[in-house]
């Protein structure tokens, strides 16, 4: 499988040309479809099974009718999107990696050697792999804003455009050197009390030094930019990075375009967190594929409201974690699908 | 799909002669592959992530490595074995369901309406259902022990027998209305402590009365049968059931046979659980698929050292925890065996 990059070229033209365009966008969100999730939900109460002995997997396929608008939804055309970016916050020594780990990896994703290579065609979906602007790290956000606006904004737009209109599914992921760093560090600017100290993690497998440098990292930024806490885009621009800039995009999109989202990882989840600080309710699309290994991500989920499918002690980012669990919303539908009603089964439905 | 049931006419020669012939079998049991297991972990180790980062997907792809001795395993053939079996303790109205459901359910079965026949196939399986005299319910064991040893035999031999030799992976399953009353008899007679207030739960979703109703049942067992309480083959068949019966035989052909199992929920937890009261280690080769919402199940893995797969909330049986479960064992070789190595994809491996 060779990725396509629909938007490395880096010229996108941006979709919002200030953060109040971009937050009056936040802001004005489509519902999904409650006649197809009542539907879905009778259907489910009629199969040949207790009701609600599929536990989740009941749950999932009513959520996927509910943001498909179809009573049977159906999964034929899964796009996974992982976006690479580079942090400058990595001088501070937060990473176990080299900066350089990152275009690396794009070029592995390229050659169908990387993990997301194998779970997306196990899961029958489609990969692709958009790198922003790798050879220009963001700015060190221990010492400056990590984006300007205006590359905030690009950095989003990209995202955006990057959801296809047809897709049955997207599931968002993620690959940067630092990027557990500025991911933490969102964390910590969003949901105030605790700082680096509560949100950092050993990501890749920092050493004790590493991670104490990461939380000092955090801490500072946090002092650094106090002004802009009250702002969740602010904090995005200020506290992330390209790839989780472009994961808010996507995820901003498929909510327009009432498409249903598996995020994966910690990374993912504090990319799109400014988006439920910004409008309760704006995930509702959404559903965390899993829960990491990296010890933060547990509590921002609560944070989220969201509930992971998965608990494997992953931590590779890449969106393996929510390409793994295509294969739960297929094993949904099938059930959703296939199964025979106690009416047509024969089977009775009285308890005695 | 038409699931085919091997022994369902009733006449399988019994494999073994006497409790102490199983007990022995039970005793002798051979270990997984070492060297299998050993160069699994340094492929693991190679590959293009950080080590230990795909979590339990690679923990399972060694695992499957060391019990099919192969360091690249195989899931060609998955095997889904399916008991049925029907219980005289349902005179004590424990189940919201009357017995006559277990056939309806295996009709339904044949039939292909059920949630196994969609998950199974789904997932790359093929299923099989046995029916064990279900027009012969086991006896109330409030009165009697449920089965003769002869019986117990039995029906062990027709689970021993019906683990095709060639398979690559067996998941065992059950459906058998008042099943879950078995189970939690059996669990309440193999650790001690506890009774019927601790092992029971609604099942398939019986009432407070009902569930009143099914404490007072283990309770009475408990006290019935206290003579057999230091003999877990014993506990298996006073207290369980034939479809239980077969899924220990399944699990002990299966480690004779060195093939990896899964299992599914509570009723087959229990049923499997003397093997490793009779011998430390008798469950090396199995994984829990899943934790299910029946409440008793999470403390029944813990005592029986297995940490779920998947939690999902599902409860319905018939396997289907375990058939979900199947996909992420593909996910872990898909990883395993497709992606590249460090050195193959020239990405750095060092932490600086």
């Amino acid at each position: 499988m060779i990725p396509t990059p629909p938007h490395s070229d880096g010229v996108q033209a941006p979709v919002f040309a200030s953060l109040d365009d971009l937050r009056a966008a936040c802001l004005d969100l489509p519902e999904g479809d409650a006649n197809a999730a009542l539907a879905a939900t009778e259907r489910q109460n009629a199969l040949t099974k207790p009701p609600g002995s599929l536990g989740r997997l009941e749950e999932v396929a009513i959520w996927l009718a509910r943001w498909q608008g179809r009573p049977i939804p159906r999964l034929d055309r899964v796009a996974v999107l992982v976006f690479a970016g580079n942090h400058g916050v990595t001088a501070q020594g937060v990473s176990a990696y080299p900066t350089e780990v990152t275009a690396q990896m794009v070029a592995n994703f390229a050659a169908g050697g990387a993990a997301i290579n194998q779970l997306a065609r196990n899961a029958g979906a489609t990969l692709s792999v958009i790198p922003l602007s790798l050879d220009e790290p963001t700015a060190d956000f221990t010492q400056a804003p990590a984006m300007s606006d205006e590359e905030f904004l690009a950095a989003v737009a990209v995202g955006y455009d990057a959801v296809p209109s047809d897709a049955d599914l997207v599931c968002l992921g993620e690959m940067g050197i630092g990027n557990t760093t500025a991911a933490a560090a969102v964390a910590a600017a969003l949901f105030a009390g605790g700082g680096g100290a509560r949100w950092a993690g050993r990501g890749t497998g920092v050493d004790d030094r590493g991670l104490a440098r990461k939380k000092a990292a955090i801490d500072a930024a946090l002092a650094r930019h106090a002004d802009r806490l009250r702002d969740p885009l602010a904090i995005a621009a200020a506290f992330g990075g390209r790839e989780l800039a472009a994961m808010l995009g996507a995820a901003l999109a498929a909510r327009k375009k009432r498409i249903p989202v598996l995020l994966d990882g910690f990374v993912c989840s504090a990319a799109v967190a400014p988006l439920v600080k910004l409008r309760a309710g704006a995930l509702d699309h959404v559903q965390a594929a899993h829960v990491s290994a990296e010890a933060a991500h547990r509590m921002l989920l609560r944070e989220l409201g969201l509930v992971p499918l998965l608990d494997l002690q992953m931590r590779l980012g890449e969106a393996s974690g929510a390409a793994v669990a295509i294969s739960l919303l297929r094993a949904a539908l099938a059930c959703h699908e296939g199964m025979a009603t106690f009416a047509e089964a024969g089977v009775a439905n009285k308890p005695h």
